[in-house]
């Protein structure tokens, strides 16, 4: 259906909240699919992040996944001033968890990033907690509210749009989860659609 | 101010959220510092799980510290209908968590019972995430609430009053914490006392 899309002549923008790989493994994957994409047709929540953080001087400390990091490569990372947190995984430990949260409890305005709020995801070997549940955590222990870039969130949908440089009226959202993809896209204007095909149940 | 308390005829009971360890080794603790406490004067967070958990048949998984798993000693843990959760310092790790949690979400009904609600607490080495962000973090992935056991639950100080046979207007509570201490004992009937030592700002 992409290829039906392309021939079509339709502008195509994938947007995923995809932040255990940068853009550029991502879409290797896909190729290997034989998915004929490129890494400025995907939407992720590690540039819109970087995109936030340059937007308001933010150096983040980073809680995300080791090969995720290359997507922050360009962002000054010293002295930081607000915690940028990803689906971490096996990072995701005790000792990182407290050095997340001492910085945020030792700045004056405390300033959380979450690529996400997924609740948890299956892998091969079982249910995992997602971004989300530490998401929570942290929250409650500094008493904040994080920032959520990435889906559902309404400015992640407007940088696709930009990307595409079109409308959102004269946008179509597809997608198979009904908060993330369906609620997020039609909260900023679009039309949405859900497929039975993923993680729908 | 013990001795006095108790040269002058009043009964006294230690409540504390402590759940790193066993009443057994906070009272050693205690006794060596010159306080003349026994266990029974003790009113803490895992035994009161352990009343609960009797009470309404659970069999727990245990997310707790290594040093208070004795205190569970006589409950049955065999296939486990409900999780309890505890400050677990280092057990606090990606994989137990994870356990914890698809237990959780693979039960009919999860029960999700917290030691406590605590935020962050303050070691030698620096502030660490307290029990109540790792409670948040599970409820939030399960879309489910704890039952939090531990000050500044009603029902803690209730056991607390059965244990000194005394109804909660002819007791006052003395404490450095204003929520945990102050403001559970006002909820069930006490008078409160909020002295300014300890963690007090």
């Amino acid at each position: 259906s992409l290829r039906r899309i392309k021939a079509s002549g339709l502008k195509l923008q994938l947007c995923t909240n995809e932040t255990q790989a940068t853009r550029e493994s991502f879409v290797r994957k896909l190729r290997a699919l034989g998915f004929d994409i490129s890494v400025a047709q995907v939407t992720a929540p590690a540039p819109a992040a970087c995109h936030l953080l340059r937007e308001r001087g933010l150096r983040p400390h980073l809680l995300v996944h080791h090969d995720l990091v290359p997507e922050f490569a360009e962002i000054d990372k010293t002295n930081p001033n607000c915690v940028v947190l990803g689906d971490a995984a096996e990072n995701f430990t005790y000792t990182n968890l407290n050095e997340a949260f001492r910085l945020l409890i030792g700045m004056e305005k405390p300033v959380l990033i979450s690529l996400g709020k997924g609740r948890y995801y299956k892998e091969t070997d079982g249910l995992k907690l997602d971004v989300g549940a530490y998401m929570k955590a942290l929250e409650y222990a500094c008493d904040i509210q994080a920032e959520v870039v990435g889906k559902p969130a309404k400015r992640f949908f407007e940088s696709a749009l930009a990307e595409l440089g079109v409308p959102p009226e004269q946008a179509i959202m597809i997608g198979d989860d009904i908060v993330n993809d369906v609620g997020g896209a039609q909260q900023c204007g679009m039309r949405a659609l859900q497929v039975r095909t993923g993680k729908f149940r």
